[in-house]
């Protein structure tokens, strides 16, 4: 019943998704929370299965393409993960969120801000792919109505787009991707978001750089 | 079958909220206890998994802005943390305790106390927005009966609170609020509790202050 | 069909509730014992989820009380709890049993003497309400039968005993509480138990302690 | 369908127990091992939650009144200890194999011999109580069958005997108990099994002894 | 619906697998991601119990087999690594991923590159036997579709291979294995990827090495 | 359907045992392996509660008898063993697997031979005894047919094979045993496995050899 709007991109890890429902489609927010620990990841807002593991493969993505996105790996270590997505007693399911938690999870390792009145639907994959989700027409109406500029999806949904009549998508931008790489550069903005959060970490331990073992026997 | 009545704001962690059941309103009591442990949650009193993913996103929330409220990060790490909701018997779910589970939380780290014959109801995001919830008419009228003053809710619950006549809302002052900062503000006094616990700390390992990582890479 | 009857003193740890049950009322022995471990907490006697959380909570306000009572706080963490209810087959639930199990873990940690042919019953809170319960006719005769002289239970239960004609509680005093350190005044003696446990605990470590942390902005 | 027999006492940690099954009583035996580890217990062959329940509360029993017994308590940490109940395959369950396990273990941490041809049935509390248990009858007579002479259970029990004819009970010596202290006394020779397993334990850290809390204050 | 095509070996550690469904064979990928942590092992993408244990059974063939293949045993201690099968939301199950989730493995630990155009089929054992599966002629459909060249499957698979028909199987070079080590031979290129992975691993600390301890007695 | 053959015994670990199906015997296989970690136990095989348990049974009792094998005890604290039993996909559940597991064991940690064209099939005990299964008729056959020559079980199961005729033994040898001990001391060979794996083990911490604590009173 309750419709919600566009809500700016002061705060980090806040991300707008697109969700449909069985009365129709909606947008909802992920929130990432970094908190000192040791690399807990806590999932809430009652997500099914399907959309934990979607997490965790977004956790894991973001893991093993920290350098690239110039993520301090420690912090991985002794900072526990929250991702929230409101409401609170709403079940939610399905892999379609698996972008918006990646870029939501991505802005508040990098504290960088996002685009602001831009929505999102795709499923990622552990190398990162992204792949076609449903529901495109339902998504579409509800962007609009919620006052979304641009919409981040894969590729293969621009002929889902397509058979939608224009004078729904007016005024919206579509942005089609392959890959996870492309979609942070589209949401993530350089600048960062005002008072970023100043990371606490211990003092590194010498470690030996090992180059990739192929031939090499270690005893 | 037995409504409770508001009682006083001695002792830190003790915060009065509201409840709508098959038979009505009624107020409840969230709970909190630390004890030197080392960072655990417990939660109690028959809570369901809404409410408890609440407590969690509560306690996130406190964890990532423990700076601005004054709290030692170290408290999250050294003791733990007990949530109780009497009655324990009786079964309770739903994410509107949201705020009373957080403000109870932030009144334990911080011991001050809460301000007197002072009710609330909302659920809470991981950014810190409080959202509207259900049940206002059954629970103005329980608050009422309980002896409070001060109801605290969601800016978008105001007009459930214009549609309850005002032969009902006499004597109660509402407290508007969009975001979690607002209640805490309206809820925690300034004044500590008598005999405030000392938290008893290690002493700190050095670490390094590290930026927002944007741009810079780590080995 | 086994009417149990009240067992003396003895042993540190051993309390007397009073229990309802379909085929009437009864006493149970609530056990504690403490072994040298690292604060593990151990439940058993077929104890469902309400009656855990209500131990759970009983343990807790004991260590956010422990130096009020003299505890030493290392003893939670370097010794392991076991709390059992007798008799093993039998399942066993509901909160009115909270002030005994308190009562138990308080006499086993100060190793101090229970009050002679005393019973109790009653729900605790986390900040050290005591709460009523049902079934107090039964309770009565039950406690009684079993030899039973002093029964400790919630003020608001008073109306409930006065209900029972006094001819059933002749020879019985009520002592009427609503917190539980009135409870434990009652019911712990001074006097310590026969070859009380001498507890072995590890150096303390250097801590500093931190005042409450009101204002203090910690790096 | 399956009788056994009495088995002998050569092994340390494997005491004969009385079982009622639909099918009539049986003989059964509890066997107890200890390896190097880190005080894990692990229970197997197919048991109940009541007799699991039972297991434990044997355990706490033994840790808590270790010095009493002679046994170093850095053998609860160090080790690890397996109880078994043969067949692998047949669900067992209820609290009548307490004293029985709890023998058992004693013997292995103990490394002493049980009295030979014995066998015993009976409940146990946290405490050290023995309760009565069912079935006495089908066990007597089971008992008799594979080659047992002294029989060990509750003192609650007696009249269970008495009512079995003493066509049934000739050549048993019946031992009637109120504690677990007796069980063992009755049970566990002084002589050691041959070659007794030699404990490997870490050297000892030093620990400060504590008197009894009372009144003391820690901080 | 979804038939997917063949899609490159750029990136280390996704692998072609063969899948039976209710409405044809299909093609699917393994994924496989290393990021620095402590030798935890994620699974997602809806997998099936049996699955679980083929990805567990595959990463133990490894762990045991590291010196072998070049791979560094500390890996193993200091990476997590995650296993995906895309997409997300499909339920997967069956014993016939086993060789293609150990070629991802070994491609990511190693490195190295798969071969071009390549897909396979095949339940593994822990000692490293390569058992047959079923599906085989819709397993072949659907790699023909997707543009794969090379299949490899268990040599106890060929008479299903004969069974399907010339026709379907021109342009099809089929490897028939009996051992992991020959899936591995076939489909790890010794070419490493693009950017290969640098591991970043603690000093060793100095261990004793022991013959195998036949006949060793050691206190 | 798959009837499988006997496969030498060149591989440490892998040993054949018997089993009964609901379409007749079939000999199955027991695989186990090493590697570096921290004593963990994995088991796979769709292996149903008792046969979990048995595996637990037969690790506790190569545990507790290791030096009398040879068997350095900080192998079961810093490797990793698990045990496998193929086809991943058919589910396997009761106790006669118990001494085929063991054995399997056993050959591994000591890394010897288990002797050629050998079968087994008995339950274990955690003393170490050998109890009888059933299915012994469909058992024989199917070693036979496999190309089984030794066969090894419980004494108990004697009559059971000699119910079965002639006919059908010729050609095998059965081996009766009462105790684990006789099992490993006919089917590991004194011969190592080529290419034995060589134990990486942390040097000794300095322990204290303790005599068995009868009477010995420690603080
Ligand atoms: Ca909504
Ligand atoms: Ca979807
Ligand atoms: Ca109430
Ligand atoms: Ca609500
Ligand atoms: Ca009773
Ligand atoms: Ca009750
Ligand atoms: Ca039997
Ligand atoms: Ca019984
Ligand atoms: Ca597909
Ligand atoms: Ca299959
Ligand atoms: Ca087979
Ligand atoms: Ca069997």
């Amino acid at each position: 019943f309750d419709k919600d709007l566009y809500e700016g991109n002061d705060v980090p890890g806040v991300v707008t998704g697109l969700a449909w429902t069985s009365v129709g489609g909606d947008i909802l927010f992920i929130e990432s929370s970094l908190s000192r620990g040791r690399g807990q990841l806590t999932l809430s807002g009652q997500l099914g299965d399907v959309m934990k593991e979607s997490a965790m493969t977004a956790l894991s993505y973001l893991k093993s393409h920290a350098d690239g996105l110039g993520i301090d790996y420690r912090i991985f270590q002794h900072y526990d993960l929250h991702v929230h997505v409101p409401q609170g007693a709403v079940p939610k399911d399905g892999p379609s969120a698996g972008i918006t938690m990646l870029t939501s999870m991505a802005s508040m390792f990098t504290q960088r801000k996002i685009k602001p009145n831009t929505a999102m639907t795709g499923e990622i994959t552990l190398r990162g792919k992204v792949l076609p989700v449903g529901g495109i027409k339902e998504k579409i109406l509800a962007a609009k109505r919620a006052g979304i500029k641009d919409i981040i999806m894969c590729y293969k949904n621009r002929k889902d787009v397509e058979e939608v009549g224009e004078a729904y998508t007016t005024g919206l931008t579509f942005h089609y991707v392959d890959y996870v790489e492309e979609v942070l550069e589209i949401a993530l903005l350089q600048e960062k978001v005002v008072n970023p959060l100043n990371f606490i970490l211990p003092e590194e331990k010498k470690e030996t750089p090992v180059s990739a073992p192929l031939g090499v026997v270690v005893v």
